[in-house]
């Protein structure tokens, strides 16, 4: 069985190429088993995916406690290296950091997002989110297990930058991020391939392309130089509309067409088998 | 805002016909606040699914506390009356079964089912799940919320009966949960019309099926006199495995079609909004 620190150092390797890592995200134990199941080398979690089961929407609404206690019950089900999305570390502050990533690692997972989106909404400042980058590595590292730290800016959210200016922001952070001790880049709402490429050219690490219907093909991405790609709430909020169309079709009295559904017997062995 | 008591007699009303008692089974807060959104005048939850989600395989390997802690989670977030599928109780004993009725009253929930398979996997002695139902029962009325109990019978999965046996033990059963305080009899595993038509005839009090491709329509399962059909973990497992399909696409390199996702905002409003 390998250990906690193996499994960081595996999903640090799957940043460096040439293939694309490819992350289907995951939201609970049982999208996590079948995500590796079908042979994803990691599992990363939605944290809205998380939080629409446990009962929040997504934006830090739920507590970092039950944000962890979903990872760890993935972690402990899953043999991939889990990485958690915990949002921008429930606090701005670089203690709220340091304490987000001990409990990153105490979940048993070997990977964590953390966004420079502070609980205003705006960008936090460039020098407080370094300082909370350095805060998860020393803290990790003190914990035993150096985390793949993915760290994602909202340079394309900002309501204060358009344009060009996004580009040059998330380059600018992305490459101070890297140096602060990050292991890949994440930039998230981001379509364009042209714009994509140059990202990819201009940070100089690995880069996270969250994907949707608009963005260009996994080959092309992996082409143009992205190292990671995820698809964030996207298959959780897929399932809960199969959940939707399934309630409408019985409510008008006719059985939903359901033989996607993974056989009853497949899915007991499935959960029934442990890490 | 009604009470929880009150929330207990709508669900019991609902039991009374003549309209069937349709129940999409929810297995987290989302697919549950979805399934509430979309009309369903009841949410019931599904056992297994809620295993999946959490970790476990169906059976009772989950602890009731957090089996519990989901239908809580459920019953904060929706306004309708939910009902807590809890297995056998968690326990064989009266003890047992008086213990989950009180844990599904504080987790605010107003009905439960009652299986009457042991831990064993065999049917409990009929004496034994009487006293059973009886305690949830005196439970529930003590604990100041009368639930509606749903107990269910796994004559038709049971081993040591066959055919014929299998519907006499159904229907000698079922009218002894009735007379001992439950409210409705829950037969899973039938799908044949005729022997449906003959428990609804012969058990003297509501029933519920679970339906299945192979059950007949919804509508003639209302007029033979079924009162409540609910779908188990099927939908649950639908959505996992639309989480797999999904993963097996992006995996391959393509984006999969998730048109049917539900749009960010709308579950972000969906979740946020709370009873």
């Amino acid at each position: 069985m390998s250990t906690q620190r193996d499994r960081a150092e595996r999903l640090r390797q799957l940043h460096l190429g040439p293939r694309l890592l490819v992350l289907p995200n995951a939201w609970d134990v049982a999208s996590a088993k079948v995500i590796e199941a079908v042979g994803a080398s990691a599992v990363a979690t939605s944290s809205a995916g998380v939080a629409y089961a446990l009962g929040y929407p997504d934006g830090q609404r739920i507590s970092r406690e039950e944000m962890l206690d979903m990872v760890r019950r993935i972690a402990a089900a899953v043999q991939v290296p889990v990485s958690a999305d915990v949002e921008a570390g429930y606090g701005d502050t670089e203690e709220a950091a340091s304490a987000t990533a001990r409990a990153v690692v105490a979940a048993g997972a070997v990977g964590m997002n953390l966004e420079d989106s502070g609980e205003s909404g705006e960008l936090l400042a460039l020098d407080l989110q370094l300082a909370r980058i350095r805060a998860v590595r020393s803290a990790s590292e003190a914990a035993g297990v150096p985390l793949v730290l993915n760290a994602r800016t909202d340079a394309f959210a900002a309501r204060a930058l358009a344009g060009e200016a996004r580009v040059g922001e998330a380059v600018r952070r992305g490459n101070a991020f890297l140096a602060a001790g990050a292991d890949c880049v994440f930039v998230p709402f981001v379509s364009d391939q042209e714009i994509i490429a140059r990202l990819a050219r201009e940070i100089r690490g690995p880069l996270n392309i969250l994907a949707s219907p608009a963005s260009p093909p996994l080959g092309d991405l992996e082409r143009i130089g992205v190292r990671r790609v995820s698809v964030g709430s996207t298959i959780a909020r897929a399932a809960y509309g199969l959940a939707r169309s399934s309630a409408v079709e019985l409510l008008r009295g006719r059985y939903p067409d359901l033989a996607s559904a993974i056989p009853y017997a497949e899915l007991q062995a499935l959960l029934a088998s442990r890490r």
